[in-house]
């Protein structure tokens, strides 16, 4: 048992919570609770933390020895040093990164997509995933500028999505744009210069939906290679919807034409 | 100007921050940053608190001295201190708290409501005033035991949505749901056990929808008393939409209903 936070493992747990950059060259994530655990790929994961009483309370049930190697049990107080939460449950599993390519997020039959433009708030880019996977989402976009989806708000909000959704960051969301006409996907911008209303389009073919930056929206270059603006019309004196309430009005639409 | 964090305006800044009972004690509520402050219904203005820094940039553009007596300038570290957020802008308001009966929400042509009970994010409450306005709905019911509607990060979220959004906490919902029964005013509870899908219903009548707590959903004796049950189907292997993603689902579903 581990009972130091000057301990080697511990400290690398806490730059794995806190920076990007130590998750990306570890190429792991971070996995914080119960639920995370349960639904976690179990050939991703690489190593399995568990706190003092949880391993007491809980290890017959879950069978937590059968990790064998993998599992390392913290006392309470070190486990509550490395948790990013306030009122930690006691389990947290480092994973391996996903790895998809972009064949795999265009190549399905009728996909629908969700593409992302330096969307910046971890909640809403978890809220995304969740809501994505429920209204049949088939992939994710990113811009690179995006918030990283492995920050632990992002993946404690995806409720376990984050294991199930396709998504890929790129560069140029422009040219992916461009080569998502290609393969015969309809793009359409959530803009507030959208002349049609979201809900007098279709789409039961491949889609993809651009979703902006909370602040500003949708970048010039990224809406210009939409092939269609929508608008989702607003009363009262709102300006603009948050970016994970838009994207699911588009998504749901698009989950209730495909149900008909 | 105030230069010191142990001023006693700043000191009750802090608990009007921080504590549901100071603010519900004073009927007041904070509201920071200028959107919120440029938003603000002047009656209900009873202070306004700028940095240093603030005065003295925009004082002339936005006639901060015709505030009189209300305006009050802080050092730019007081006013750190003072503030909600890591990056204030350098402006808060002290509001008078909104008073609206149920006759109000209740009484209108085809009213379009929202039912909370016991949800207890902020971020989700305030995204719900936010979404709920721009989808035309006319006045939100929490349960006493939601979080606190006048709390800084809850009116943070509704971009403005807050003064114009009526809204009423009562101590029993059930009787409330019948009470609206009375009125013509039909109940659909988001549900899990819900038969119907949601887009196959009608809601261009007068239209509540109930919406329970994030990790419990609906209370048994409030979902009881809706009359009709109604699913978000999902796909994949999500269990529930977060909150604030199936209320603005439904709402906007009536807003495009009440559209056509």
């Amino acid at each position: 048992m581990i009972t130091s936070t000057g301990n080697a493992k511990v400290k690398q747990l806490i730059q794995l919570q806190k920076k990007r950059k130590a998750r990306d060259e570890a190429k792991v994530f971070l996995a914080e609770g119960l639920r995370m655990a349960l639904e976690a790929p179990r050939e991703q994961v690489l190593d399995v933390y568990v706190s003092e009483s949880f391993y007491n309370k809980r290890n017959k049930e879950l069978k937590l020895d059968a990790w064998g190697g993998k599992l390392c049990v913290f006392t309470d107080s070190v486990f509550a040093h490395v948790s990013d939460t306030k009122t930690p449950q006691g389990i947290l599993t480092v994973m391996r990164q996903m790895e998809y390519k972009l064949e795999d997020i265009l190549g399905r039959e009728k996909p629908l997509l969700v593409i992302l433009d330096n969307l910046q708030d971890p909640g809403n880019l978890g809220t995304i995933l969740r809501a994505g996977e429920a209204a049949g989402v088939t992939g994710v976009i990113l811009s690179r500028d995006c918030v990283d989806i492995y920050n632990p708000k992002v993946i404690r909000s995806t409720m376990g999505s984050i294991y199930r959704m396709p998504f890929l960051y790129v560069d140029e969301l422009p040219q992916v744009v461009s080569a998502m006409k290609e393969s015969g996907i309809q793009s359409f911008a959530a803009h507030l210069d959208g002349k049609r209303s979201y809900d007098q389009e279709s789409y039961t073919g491949g889609t993809a939906f651009l979703i902006g930056n909370e602040g500003n929206g949708l970048r010039a270059d990224v809406a210009k290679a939409a092939d269609t603006y929508v608008r989702i019309p607003m009363c009262g004196q709102v300006e603009s919807l948050n970016a994970a309430v838009a994207a699911s009005v588009l998504m749901f639409e698009a989950a209730r034409q495909r149900r008909e």
